[in-house]
């Protein structure tokens, strides 16, 4: 069994390190809109009954029309991770995985957890015909490169010609929907994009995903899920807020990185990367921040396998920024090396 | 791809087919407590963040003393369908299936699927060395058929001689603590119990079930449903719930349960089964009693595989048992045979 990847949302864990009470430390660590959307009333049949099909078909109405799809019915699933898990069935035994990377861990954990061979690629040109399976997160977490929807078209061509399938994963996408090939899943059949609910609503805790795909896909996906996999309110609050003003809540997330993008530059940190949800920054002692951070209760994500980048999200209000101004200060006024 | 089941909730294909506004349905067709319980406030963190390991480790502290567990620490899981999805992966290929049957009909569906060999068993006596695994609800649904523990683990140590798996959906028993083996786990390594949250507490619509198991069982389901596999919101309502005062709930259950039996035995129907969520009845015509039922908009579920039986679950109140006992007078008064 492989081991699971640290995420982002560990405050539980750094605090039992770090000290302090749980509603001390400013989570700085996940790339979820900080300023949860309001939430529509939820009608009691919600909770009580299965999901039926009219709730079903109208969140994929919503969703169909939220992603621009061009026709497609989205397919609601209980979080990215719940399909992330049933990629090794979309890949013949013997046949290796492209990881566009680096990029967010799950994909190849799965996937080498399920025995495939993983390559971790650069470039359209890494593809070989061995790879049954690529996926390319799109804008990238957690360097924010980003693919033109023509040329992630023609890797999903390459992919084609060798009987493969690409995976975009576009759970930051939703800032960018220029870059989305959310519409363009009807004339490529053998492209496949994963939409986050949680993220840009900043409702993670909901565990709701879509996937955009052809109905072959799709069905496979419904079957191994099995009926009734999304939460009656996971359903009723995404019709909801999809078909609401989501331009307020694009604007919040804006104006809140701008927050941090001023923090950050202030602090002379140099950013390298990001999402509209979230900053890469380089530092050359990454992992000595990321530690006098969490000693002042921020927690932030470092990456193991690049130990001079921090991934920074966004504070709630411009309270956090100041407390993360501040603690920053803190920490360039050390004796050089002390930290 | 096998077709889908059609299951209780069905109220808009009903709708559909025989007219009436949703609204207007009684639904008297699954078997999910009709009054749900009082939901406790969800805090905004449960919505807005992934679900912490604090927050899941407190679902299985309830869990565990709610189910009675003897120190084990059921696994939430996204509802019991969610894990029946996986079974085909506990069974070595080539092994049959045994399934105390009739019963719930997606065990069968969903290892159909996934190539296995299936036989419905009645009794112990009717399994077999080649059984790899073997799936029993107790009670059983439809049936109202009960094991007594001692003979389920009796079943379980002949599973056991074979290299073979118990699996007991115990999805009902919340009204029968005296039937659990959830209590038995620790000293039956290869016993499985899966438990349903949304029935008794009325909150189908939450997708929440419990499974409890031995370590490696627990971390195989978990390393195949992935990391955040139950929503946030499922999890602090069914903590703070299974802390509450569950004796009301099961007293509002068999209050209902009460009010329908009087209703059937005064139209002189048949009760041949059942648990406290539902009662099975037996009608030479129960096809077209269904239909009748249909016609007066209340939804009852029928059995393909047995023409004569109709389950009947609570109404919420006793206009609803009203409402049936008219619709029943309704029916009798027909001349014979019309239905």
């Amino acid at each position: 069994m492989s081991a699971p990847i640290v995420h982002g949302g560990g405050i539980t864990e750094a605090a039992a390190r770090f000290g302090g009470r749980f509603e001390e430390w400013l989570d700085l660590s996940t790339g979820i809109n900080p300023r949860p959307a309001t939430l529509p009333d939820v009608p009691q049949q919600a909770w009580h009954r299965l999901p039926d099909r009219l709730t079903v078909d109208r969140a994929r109405e919503a969703a169909a029309s939220h992603y621009a799809t061009n026709g497609v019915q989205p397919l609601p699933v209980p979080g990215t991770q719940s399909v992330i898990q049933l990629l090794p069935r979309l890949v013949a035994a013997g046949r290796r995985v492209a990881v566009f990377g680096p990029t967010y861990g799950e994909y190849t954990r799965v996937l080498l957890a399920a025995g495939f061979a993983v390559d971790q690629v650069e470039r359209a040109e890494d593809l070989t015909p061995d790879h049954g399976l690529a996926v390319l997160v799109n804008p990238n977490n957690p360097t924010g490169r980003a693919f033109a929807p023509g040329h992630i078209l023609e890797i999903a061509g390459l992919m084609k010609a060798n009987g493969g399938v690409l995976v975009v994963d576009e759970a930051f996408g939703d800032l960018q929907p220029e870059l989305s090939v959310a519409g363009r899943v009807g004339e490529n059949d053998n492209l496949i994009v994963f939409r986050s609910f949680g993220k840009f609503f900043g409702l993670a805790g909901l565990r709701l995903g879509f996937v955009v795909a052809n109905d072959a896909v799709l069905d496979g996906f419904r079957e191994w899920l099995g009926p009734w996999a999304v939460s009656g309110p996971a359903l009723v609050i995404s019709t909801a807020l999809m078909a609401g003003d989501t331009g307020v809540i694009a604007a919040g997330i804006l104006e809140r990185r701008a927050g941090l993008d001023a923090v950050l530059d202030h602090a002379g940190l140099k950013r390298i990367g990001g999402t509209g949800l979230f900053v890469l920054v380089e530092h050359a002692e990454a992992g000595a921040l990321h530690r006098q951070l969490c000693e002042a209760r921020i927690l932030t994500r470092k990456f193991d396998y690049a130990p001079r980048w921090l991934r920074i999200g966004l504070a709630p209000d411009a309270d956090g920024d100041l407390r993360l101004a501040e603690a920053l200060r803190s920490v360039a006024m050390r004796p050089s090396g002390a930290i």
